[in-house]
């Protein structure tokens, strides 16, 4: 079974991460046949290890992470290839993959880009 | 004239920014007629100010600033209204105004959601 984690960064304030929430739930609507779970770097969890164990224990043999940044900085260069394979080594039965961060998608720039018309 | 500042927070890795100059880029392309800026919080340039200054010399009255952020965490409800409040007393015949982060907009959310779905 195919399953998804959304990869954010986490900070102190809780309220951050509604829209991680949000995405959780829209995920949860419109492919109600695969899996989603949160995970942050830092700061909130799960962390990216709890939330593949959650997976695997859902049934979960493939799973994308999808990390939620704009830019590939070094959290994304450096950290998260490390904790990639580190999940990769304790999970052996499962196979993690990763996309670009969703900054790099022209959809979601153009989606901010739209926002930034309405607004003015 | 209207302008628009598309605000970040900055990293230290400098390839980070590359999708804020995309999309500053995809801005000019489409809304040629309203200047725009990127703008960081920390450790990158240019400052939230100096973006201002910059737009003013170009007859901006108007400027809407986007906060290129997924949550509304401690940057956007401490830090950023201290630096919106001094932009203001510094150009006081410019309007400033301020936007959610991009990241509480639905259309951004579902570019998002797509973006894991066609990855899947």
């Amino acid at each position: 079974m195919k399953a998804i984690i959304l990869f954010g960064h986490g900070a102190r304030d809780a309220r951050w991460r509604e829209p991680f929430d949000r995405l959780a739930s829209l995920w949860r609507e419109q492919h109600s046949a695969t899996p989603v779970e949160l995970a942050f770097l830092e700061m909130m969890q799960p962390s990216l290890e709890d939330a593949v164990a959650s997976l695997v224990s859902k049934g979960a043999s493939q799973i994308t992470i999808v990390p939620v940044f704009f830019g590939q900085g070094g959290h994304l260069r450096n950290d998260f290839p490390v904790l990639l394979a580190d999940c990769q080594k304790k999970f052996p039965a499962v196979t993690l993959s990763a996309t670009l961060a969703v900054g790099e998608d022209l959809g979601v720039l153009q989606a901010i880009v739209d926002f930034g018309a309405r607004a003015l």
